[in-house]
C-alpha cells in the first residue's frame, strides 16, 4: 500500500495536509475496529477468506486497538485517515492477509459504518445528559416548590406563576429533544456494509449477521443510498440545533435573574467567573457560554447543509466535511446539557425577591378581568374597564389592593367587596387546569415528570434502542 | 375593540406596517374559526357561557367563513392579525356576545392552535406529495428496468449500475423524509388551548374535550412552554430541508444527464424552456428551480432557529416571525415535490447513451481485482495489479475486452481465459447482495417498494394519523 | 412571442406557478424601462436600429411606466417576468418595431442590469436611513448628557458611563454600517449591458455611453463575469446582516431597559402595545419585531450563498432565487432602521432609576483599585486586595462609602482619608482618554459625531455617489 | 494570581474544559506579545510604571515569546487563555513587575487589540494568496489563449467562447474578493487599548503611540464599542464566505471538465485520487474537497451572527466563541486558495474536445439570427425563425453548415449563400465589445488583468495598506 506522499511527490505536503482527515476522524477507531471485526468474521463465515486469516486479522486489530489506547499508536497524516492508518498498521503486524480485510468492502461503506455507529453512540450519551438534566430541573423545582414568581410576555410581567411550573417549562422541552434524538436513533439504526462502493458487492456476504454482530436493527435497502446518505449526520445536527435554542434560552433567564436588577437567583461560584479588571463582579459564564455556543451548533447544521445540497449519486469527496462539524455539535451538546444541569444543581433562589416582582406590578390585571367576566361582563368589555382602572391606579401610585372599593365601582357596578379576594395566591389557585399553575396542578405535573424520568432512566439502564 | 390606528395617533401607519400579520396570517383564517367554534362549544357545554350566546358565535364564525371563502370579507390592517379581525367582524354580526368569545382564552394559546393545525394539515399534504413523487420514481424504474448506466463516485464513472437502482436510491431518501414528517407530526398533535397568557386559564374549561373535537392527539403538559414553543415550526422545516436536498440532487442530476455531454434524457419541453436569445436551448429550468429553491427553504431554518435563540419565556413579540418563512418553506416543498415528480413522469431516458458510457471506460476494473480475489489473490495486492494493468491499458488505448491474455498475464499468473467472461452483465449480476444492483435484487427492492408505498397510501386514505 | 402557457399545453398552469417571477420582480419594471431606453437611445446613436423606430420604442415604454404607476397595465403571469411583460405590451403598442428592442441584448445582461440599479437605489436609501437614525442617537444624547447610567458586562454593572457614551457606541456601529453599505455601492456600480447571454454582443454597441446615461460608474470588464455574478447582491445582503445585528442589541437593550426591572426609560405608547388578555402590559412590540427580524434577514443571506454555491458559468436558473430574498432583506432593513429611529425619538430616559442602578452595586471597585496602583501598588495585587474588600462589604451589607477608614486599612496600609473621594463623579471624570466616558470626552465625541454627520447629510443631498 | 481551578473547588474540571479558551487561543501568542509590548512602552512614556520595570517586562515577554516558539513553554489550561497563561509566566520570571503591565488595560481591550492585529494579518496573507491565484489563471489562459470551447448557461452548450475569457471571468470575481478584503481591512485598522473594561482608563495613557508602534491606522472612537464590537470578525467571514462561493464554482468546474463525459481537462495525479476499490478512478479530490469546505466557512459566518445578535453592551462572555470559528475559516481560505492556484498550475487542456463540443451543437444559432436582424429582421422574428430552423435541423440530423441554401431559405428569404461564413471564428470575432469573447479583446483583458496584478503584486510588496 503506497502513501499518499509516495504517489504525489513535489505537491504531496500540501495536498496531505488539505485532504488528510485522520486528525480528527482518528476518533473513530474503536467503530472501526469493532466494524472491521464483525466484517471479516462474517468473511470467514461465509468461507469468503480462509478462518485462520480471520484470527490473525482479528488478533491484529485487537492489538491496534490496545495500541491506540494506550496513546502509543504511530499516526500517519501520509496515511490520510484512520481507515488506512489501521489496515496499514495491521500488513504490519500480520503480513499479507492484512490485505484479504478488505475484501468486499469499500472505504465508502466503511466510513458509513464507522459513523453510524458514532452517532447511535453519540445519540445513547446525549439521551443520558438530557435525563441527567431533567432530573435536575425536577430537583430544582421540588425544592423550590413553593416559591412564586412573575410569569413573563414580553420581558414584562404579566401573571403570577410558580417557580416549579416555569422549570417545568423546560422538561417539556428537553422531554421532545429527547423524542427527536430517539427518532434519529431509528433511521441511524442501519447497517451499509455490503453496499462496496456503490453497487453492492460481488460475494456472498451475510449481511443480517454483520448488522446483528454490530447491534444494529436492520440493514440498509439500496447500496447507492447506503454510500450517499449522511441524512443521519443532519438529522442529529438538527435535533442537537433545537435543544441549544432550548439551553439558549434558559441560559438567557439565568443570566437575567442573576442581573442586579432581576436578583432572583444565585449561581454557585463554581459558574461564575470574576473580572479581570473589576473586582466586584460575578459573571454568569456557563450560561453566557451556553448560549453562545448555540451559534457554533447552528453553524454546523448550516454547514452540512450546504455540503450535501445539490451533490450528484453517489459518494463525493466534498462528503468528507461530514465528521468535524458533527464531532463538535457532540462535544458542545453534551457538555453544555453536563454544565447546564450542573450550574441548575448549584442554583439559589432568592424567594423573597422573585416574590417582590409578583407584588409589585399589576399582575392581577387578568384576574380582575376576570372577576367582572364571572360577574357576568363579556369578556372584551371587562378587558377595557381593567385597563381603564389600571391607568387611573398608575396616575395615583396605588397598588390593586389599595384602592378603595368606591374607586373600583367609578370603573364598574360589578365591582363589589369580594374584589379585595383577588389576590397572588387566588390567582395561582384559580388556573386550576391541566397545564396551569395552580399548586396542585403544578404538584400533579411534578410527580407526573417524575413517573416519566423514572421510566426513560430504567429503559435506558436495559439498554433499550436508545 | 380599538383598532391599533386609534390608539396610536401620528406613527400609526409606519406601526402598523411593520408589525400587523394580517397580510400574510389570513391564510390561517379556516384554522382559526375551526379553534374557535371548538373553544365556544365547549365554553358552552361547561356553562361558562350561556348556549344562546355560543348559537351565535358559531352562526357568526360560520357566516364568516363563508364571507372569507367568497374573497368579500373587509380585511383591515390596522386590526393587525387574522384572529382580531374575525373577532371584531363577529361583533359587527353578533354584537355584545361576540366578546365572550376570548373568555378563557388568549392570543397566545389561540395562535399556537391555528399554527399546530395548520402544521398538520402540511404535513399530510407533504407525506402525500411525497408518495407520489416515489410513485413517480418507481413508474420510471419499472419503465427502464433493463436500461444500465454508468454508477458514479466523484463524477467519474465507477461501476455499472441499473437505472432502476440508481432511482430506488431516491425512493429510500424519500422513506426517509416520510418518517421525519410523520414523527414531526406527532410532536406537532398537541393542543393548547386552556394555556392563556403563559399560566392557565382560571375556568374550569374541558381541554381534553377541545382537542377531541379538533382531532388532536393530546393537550399540552405545562402552559408556559404551550405558548412559547415552536419547536414543531423548526422540525418542520428542518424535515423540509433535509427533503430539499434530496430534491436538489435529483435536480444536479437531471441537469448533468440532460446535458449535451452526458446526453442519457430528455425531459419533456413541457418542463424546459428556451432561450430569449439563444434558439437552440432546451433549459431544464424546473429542475435548476428546484435546486435553487433549496436555499430559501435553508433559509427559512436559519431564520426561525435565530428568532427563538436566546427567548426568555414565554411569548415574545419576535415569535410573529415564525409564519411568513414557514409557510414560504411550505409552499416551496409542496411545489417542488409536486413538479419534480411530474418531470419525472415526463422523462425520456436514452438507453443506448447510458449503455455507451458503461463500455468507455475502465468500470469493470473492480470486478477484474474481485477476479483476481477469487483465484485467490488478496483484495490490496489484487487491486495493485488492476490498477497498473488499467495504467498499461490505457497507454495502449485499449478497452479490457481487446488485450490479449499475455498481455493480462503480464501482470498476474492468476488470469485465464474466463477473464473474458468478466463483462458488464456479469458485474451486474454478481452484486447479489440485498440492496444490491444484480437485477434479481433490484426487482425484488421495486416489488418491496411498491407494496411499502402502497401500504403507506392507503393509511393515508384512510385518514390515519398522518 | 408566444406565452409559456402556448408552448407548453397541459403542465402549463403547475410550471407557470413554479417559475414565473412576476410576482415579485415587477417592482423592477422603472428601472427595467430606464435601462430599455437608454439600450434603444444607444442602438439609434450607433445606427444599429433606425432613429424613427427607436423614438417609437422610447415612447412606448414612457407610456408602460405610466400605465403601470397607474395601476392599469395588464401583467400576465404567462409571461413571467416583468422583462417579458412589458416587451409583449410594448409589441401590442408599437408592433414589429418593438421585436427590435432586444437587438444586442438578452435577457440575462438585462436582469443583472434591473438588479443592479435596484440595489444601487436601495443603498442610496439604506444610507439615508442610516443617517437618520444616527441623527436619532445623537439627539437623544444631547438631551440626557448629564444621565448617568451603569455600564454593563455581562450582564453584571461594571463601571459607571453617561448614558449618552452608550448611545455613541450605536452610532459607531451604524458609521461602519454606513461605510459597508458604501464600499458594496461602489462594486454594484458596474454597468453590464452589451455582455448579450454570456458571450457578449456581436454588434458596435457603445457601452460607456448606456453607463453614463445610467448613471454608472463602470462597465463590466468580462461578459461571463457579468451575467454570472451576484457578488452585489450578496454583499449588500451581508452588510445588512451586520446592520440588523446591531440593531438587535439595541433593541435587546430596550427591552431591558424597558423592564419592571430595569426600569430605565419608557418608550411611547405609538411603538408598544398592550395584552389581549392583560390590560396593565405595555410590551416593547418595535423592539420585539426589530430583534426578531434579524433572523429573517440572516436566513435571507444564508439562502443566496447557497445558492450560488457550485454553480457552474454562466447563468442559471437558480439565480432567478436572488430576488425575493433581496427585496424582504431590503424592505425589512429600511423599515426596522424607520422604526428604531422613531422609536429612540419617543424615548424618555427614568435618570433617576439609571442613577440607582450606579448607587446599587460596587461599581467604584476597579477605581478603588486604581487609587491603589497610583499609590504604587502593582495592579494585580490591587486588584486582589479590592477583591477581597468587597468580600467583606458584601457580608457586612455595607456600600464603599459606608466602610470606615479602619476598615478599608485591614485590607491595605495605602488606603488614606482620600479614598472617599472615590465617587461616580471621580470614576467618570478619570476616563478622560479619547473614547473614554469622562464627560469632557463624551462631549468632544458628540460634537465630532455631529460633525461627521453633517458631513455625510450633505454628500447624501448634493447625490453623491452614495 | 489564583489559577481558576484554585477557586473552584470540585467542578472545576468540568467549567475549565467548557470555558477555557487557550486549546485554540495560544496561536495569537504573538500578538498578544507585541500588543503587551507596545502597551508597555508607552506606560514608561507617561510615566505611569517605572522604565525599569518596563524593561523587565518588556525583557520577560520576549523570553516568553522565545519559548513558545521553541515549544517549551508550559501551557497551562487552569489559566483559562492566552493572555493569562502569558502573564502568569511573566510573573514566575519577574516577579511583582508582572503586576503592572496590566495596569490600565483589561482583558476585554487586550482580546479586541489581539484579534484586530491576528485579522490585519489574515488579510494581508489572503489577499497576497488570491494575487497568486489570479497569476495562476492569466498563466493558465496565456498557455491556451487560441483553446476554443463551448460557453453554458443552464449546463447546455450556449455560444463559442475562448477558453481564456472563461478563466477571466474569475479572475473578475477574485479582483472583487481582494477589494473586500481591502475594505475589511480599512475597518478592522482601529486599534482599541486604552478602552478598558468598557469605559475607558483612568490613566494619562497615549493611545495614538500605541496605535503607531504597531501599526495601526487610528484609534476607536468610543470605548463601550470597542469592546463590543465583532464587526471585523463578521465582515471578514463574510468576505471569505463570498470567496469560497467564487471558488465552489471553479471547483464544480473543475469536477465537471474532468468527468468522462466532458473531459475537458486532465488534473494532474498531484491534486487527483485513486479509490480504495476502483483502481481506474482518477478523482478531482482537491476540487471536490473546495467545493465541500464552502459549506464550514458559510456556517461559520452564520455561527458568528447568531453568537452576535441581541446581546446588550458591552463585552458578553458569548463573544468568546468568535474565535475557533474565523480561525478555522482563515484557515480553510487560505490553504483552499492555495491548493486551487496548483490545481490550476497542473492543468492539461483538451483542446481538440473543447472544439469539439463547440461543433456538436446548434451553437451558433444566435449568430444565424444576429446574421438575418443585420438583413433587416427585427430581432424577436429572426429569434423565431432560428428556433423553427433548429427544429428541423435536429429532425433531419444535419448541422447547421449541412443544411442547403434552399432549406435555410425555406424559413427566410433573407438568407443567402452568406450564410455560410456564420462559424465558430466568426462568431468569436463578432463579440468585439468590451468585456466580450472576440480573440483581440480577450487580447487586451489579458494585457489590462497582467497590469492590474502587477501593480497590486508591487504594492503587497512595498507593504502597503494591505
Amino acid at each position: 500500500m503506497k502513501s499518499i506522499r509516495g504517489r504525489l511527490g513535489k505537491a504531496a505536503d500540501e495536498v496531505v495536509s488539505y485532504s488528510a482527515s485522520i486528525a480528527y476522524d482518528r476518533r473513530l477507531y474503536h467503530y472501526d475496529i469493532a466494524g472491521s471485526i464483525a466484517h471479516a468474521r462474517m468473511l470467514a463465515r461465509q468461507k469468503i477468506i480462509a478462518a485462520k486469516e480471520v484470527q490473525a486479522i482479528v488478533g491484529g486489530l485487537k492489538e491496534i486497538g490496545a495500541e491506540i489506547e494506550r496513546g502509543d499508536f504511530p499516526f500517519k497524516p501520509e496515511m490520510e485517515d484512520i481507515h488506512m492508518n489501521i489496515e496499514s498498521r495491521l500488513a504490519e503486524k500480520i503480513g499479507e492477509a492484512a490485505g484479504k480485510l478488505h475484501t468486499a468492502r469499500s472505504r465508502n461503506d466503511q466510513v458509513a459504518l464507522d459513523l453510524r455507529i458514532f452517532i447511535k453512540d453519540i445519540i445513547r450519551q446525549t439521551v443520558g445528559r438530557i435525563r441527567k438534566m431533567q432530573a435536575a430541573l425536577l430537583d430544582l423545582a421540588g425544592d423550590n416548590r413553593r416559591v412564586v414568581m412573575a410569569g413573563y410576555t414580553h420581558l414584562q410581567p404579566a401573571q403570577p406563576v410558580l417557580f416549579a411550573h416555569h422549570l417545568l417549562a423546560y422538561f417539556e422541552m428537553l422531554e421532545r429533544d429527547a423524542g427527536r434524538f430517539e427518532d434519529a436513533y431509528r433511521r441511524a439504526d442501519v447497517m451499509p456494509l455490503g453496499s462496496g462502493a456503490l453497487a453492492g458487492v460481488p460475494y456472498p456476504v451475510d449481511r443480517q449477521s454483520v448488522a446483528d454482530e454490530l447491534g444494529f436493527g436492520r440493514i440498509s435497502a439500496n447500496s447507492l443510498d447506503a454510500v450517499a446518505d449522511r441524512d443521519f449526520v443532519i438529522e442529529f445536527q438538527a435535533a442537537a440545533s433545537i435543544c441549544m435554542m432550548h439551553l439558549s434560552r434558559l441560559a438567557e433567564e439565568l443570566v437575567l435573574w442573576s442581573s442586579a436588577e432581576f436578583d432572583f437567583i444565585e449561581i454557585d461560584a463554581a459558574y461564575t467567573t470574576g473580572s479581570s479588571l473589576m473586582p466586584q463582579k460575578k459573571n454568569p459564564d456557563t450560561a453566557e457560554l451556553a448560549r453562545g455556543k448555540t451559534g457554533r451548533v447552528y453553524g454546523n447544521l448550516m454547514a452540512i447543509l450546504t455540503v450535501m445540497k445539490g451533490l450528484p449519486l453517489a459518494y463525493n469527496r466534498d462528503m468528507q466535511e461530514d465528521k468535524e462539524g458533527l464531532f463538535d455539535t457532540a462535544d458542545t451538546l453534551l457538555a453544555t446539557l453536563g454544565i447546564m444541569a450542573d450550574t441548575l444543581g448549584s442554583l439559589k433562589v432568592k424567594a423573597k425577591n422573585t416574590g417582590r416582582a409578583v407584588a409589585r406590578g399589576y399582575m392581577l390585571a387578568t384576574d380582575l378581568a376576570d372577576y367582572l367576566v364571572k360577574k357576568g361582563e363579556p369578556f372584551r368589555k371587562a378587558h377595557d374597564i381593567v385597563s381603564r382602572l389600571v391607568g387611573y391606579a398608575v396616575v395615583k401610585g396605588k397598588t390593586f389592593d389599595r384602592l378603595t372599593l368606591a374607586e373600583y365601582r367609578r370603573f364598574s357596578r360589578r365591582f363589589d367587596k369580594d374584589v379585595y379576594s383577588v389576590n397572588v395566591a387566588s390567582a395561582l389557585t384559580a388556573r386550576d387546569v391541566p397545564g396551569g399553575t395552580a399548586p396542585k396542578q403544578v404538584a400533579k405535573a411534578l410527580a407526573s415528570a417524575k413517573r416519566k424520568l423514572g421510566k426513560a432512566s430504567r429503559q435506558g439502564q436495559k439498554g433499550g434502542a436508545v
